[in-house]
């Protein structure tokens, strides 16, 4: 069963969580004066309308009609899902919905964020956009988003990554972006790194480093981020404003789930949501899935942190494990990373938001089972989501509950099947964190 | 622009092109008499129903309730876009739509046709299919057809592809099929052809023969083909049904285009409207397009001959380079087949579609600027629908017409990145075929 949407239904605008949040955002600190940043700051690093947007109060702000079309183009609205043959495989009396966001072009839910980004940075006249990536997912849907917007888009990438994920990079490169390996020599934070070690895999952190002092040297560039902020946040919930219109067409959901890495994805499915438990108006359950390997929510604490290993971004207050804090190297690369977005970590603080972990070993187990029952090869990020479904269904039909559930499908996992290959061959590693930093007071 | 399709207008037949023909077709002949092959004969390797189709003089075929159901859990009916960037980057007047079989979970329009032969096969209690694949496009989607409706699933794959594209592989063992390297010591013809060379890198022809030969061996199971038959091209005119609803939301096409290999994705799309120009109630352009390594329309012959090159198979009347031509390794690996389908060569004998040649350079420029416009990375092979169709649209600035185009995008390219790696790198080589043998008296 699959619904669709028809025009009118179609969102024109975001969803912006913050005049509803339970309490207020502790502001971002200046990483060199630990006081509040000054908007300035920021506004050398971001387009403007996105610092706008990170501090707005407007509930609901437009979609530009631009941003709409291109939408359109990639892919929105994305199809809704029920997964009627998992039901009967698992058979559960819960009825199981998925959003697919691997419907759209790049392959995943980044591009609706990417868009929005490259559409303000244009209009305001930039014309470079610098980024980083770790598994690929943004560095994509950036390069797509600069060729069909008209700017020209770098992209650093971890190095390991480049060398041993090279199509993500081919992906970028026939989008017509600029790839390089990172630490690369082209900034300072990379041949740092690079002379302690000429091989230096690299990582999201470091990154993020060369990108932001990549930017500062270049008047006509802006810094893009795919994940954590605000803004981002907000433009990922098209998702769940067209999800909610879809399943009201048969129901309302009982459970709503997506993974978390950084938050995008499943405040862009969740968020819409939330806004009526918070305003009292439906008693919706929130589960928020990570990996066990970078277990934020679950085991992190929540402090003011950097964004990067680099300590050049402003710090925030999230659940963190430490910005020094190494992800170990589980296939689920979105999920690879040591903070969570400030608006979710209220949200978990409050209660509202649940969160859950599972190992890369028991989630390629559900992803494999979903892949026969729906078809969808799925991202082994959304695969984290899937398992936490599929054990919510299996208690359904323990308890002989009717339960509604629905969950973000954020990916598809064509450019993950290595990943899948060690999964059916046996070589899949699970990781016990032993050494996270803020448990170990080492930050 | 994308335009979905309102329940309603979902279509619930195929279209059987066979008794609009404009001449009838020669019969198949059994390879060991020359006679008219005996339908005996043919129930002992396709599943009966399929038999029947294949013959078949109802226009319109029903397609069956749980059918139709499947084909909305893989994605269908699939979006119809109007490519404007690309429009735009050309600066021409032409409108160019496209149809993108790409959204099905496989990736491609295989699927349409594998649900209905697995389906069939079920309902005749047949428990296992076998088939072969190349670049692994059909293999892929048997392997989920199978999964979807319950039957087991072998798939014999061309030992260079097994070993060098190991992916496709893990996606058919991820839907639970079993994938032999061919020529494999499981059949008499893999052995023969392992004993001359141990480390033989295969062939579609042997793979071919393979999946026979093993069909033949064991009574519950049945041979599945995914191109060429009248059975299989009826099954893909729900591509042509839908786009036809889709695009007379905005206008009528004048061009319709698909790129050929055995010709299921061309007929799929063109078949529904070509009804329309055998009647004489509209006059469409149809182009079918070829690579210049296989040019099976623009320089084959039309006569009996094999579909694989072990002689299994029953000799139909064909546009054929001869079974024995090796066709080179061209990236478009579902386009490297020496025969067409019976009815698309009596088309192309009739002019009523026109055929054309691409070397695969040109073509993965076109694909390159393509996917830089709409976003869309296409498959090698569903690229050479796109560079006619940028060819067509680029006259058409020239002599300042306001044209109409509708191309099939047959399939995704996200596991073909290697190829665009090649090109992106200059590495891309081109082939001028020298040796075909229906040219050369070699058959």
């Amino acid at each position: 069963m699959k619904a669709v949407l028809p025009d009118e239904k179609i969102p024109k605008f975001w969803y912006n969580i913050l005049p509803d949040l339970p309490e207020p955002l502790e502001p971002p600190l200046d990483p060199e004066t630990e006081k509040p940043i000054e908007p300035e700051k920021l506004l050398r690093i971001f387009a403007e309308e996105l610092v706008k947007q990170e501090m707005s109060r407007e509930r609901y702000v437009e979609i530009p009609r631009e941003v709409r079309e291109l939408y359109a183009k990639i892919g929105r609205p994305t199809p809704l899902f029920r997964a009627t043959n998992l039901e009967k495989r698992l058979r559960t009396p819960a009825r199981i919905y998925f959003k697919y966001e691997g419907a759209t072009v790049t392959g995943s839910h980044k591009i609706n964020t990417a868009l929005a980004q490259a559409y303000y940075a244009k209009k305001q006249g930039i014309e470079r956009l610098v980024t980083e990536t770790g598994a690929g997912q943004w560095g994509t849907a950036l390069s797509l988003a600069g060729a069909l917007i008209g700017l020209r888009v770098r992209v650093y990438m971890a190095r390991a990554s480049y060398q041993q994920k090279p199509y993500r990079r081919v992906l970028m490169n026939i989008y017509g972006a600029e790839v390089f390996p990172s630490p690369s020599d082209r900034t300072e934070v990379g041949r740092r790194f690079l002379a302690e070690d000429p091989s230096h895999p690299g990582g999201l952190g470091i990154a993020i480093s060369e990108a932001i002092e990549d930017v500062l040297k270049d008047e006509n560039a802006r810094y893009s981020l795919g994940s954590v902020l605000n803004h981002v946040l907000m433009h990922q919930t098209v998702i769940g404003l067209e999800a909610k219109e879809q399943i009201r067409e048969f129901e309302e959901p009982d459970v709503i789930i997506g993974c978390v890495g950084g938050g995008s994805n499943f405040a862009g499915l969740a968020y819409p949501f939330v806004k009526d438990v918070l305003k009292g108006k439906e008693e919706y359950e929130f589960i928020a899935v990570e990996p066990k390997a970078a277990p934020t929510m679950t085991s992190g604490v929540y402090a003011y942190d950097y964004g990067d290993s680099g300590r050049l971004t402003p710090k925030m207050k999230m659940h963190t494990l430490g910005h020094t804090y190494y992800v170990p190297p589980i296939h689920a690369g979105g999920l690879r990373y040591h903070g969570l977005a400030p608006t979710l970590s209220v949200l978990v603080n409050h209660g509202i938001v649940k969160p859950v972990a599972y190992h890369q070993t028991e989630v390629f187990d559900a992803a494999t089972l979903f892949a026969k029952a729906e078809g969808i090869v799925p991202a082994p990020e959304s695969a984290h989501a899937i398992k936490a479904a599929i054990d919510i269904a299996l208690r359904a039909k323990e308890q002989e509950e009717e339960k509604v559930i629905l969950f973000n499908l954020s990916g598809h996992g064509l450019l993950d099947l290595k990943g899948y290959e060690d999964f059916l061959e046996g070589r899949l590693e699970d990781y016990e964190p032993k050494e996270i930093p803020v448990l170990n007071g080492l930050f």
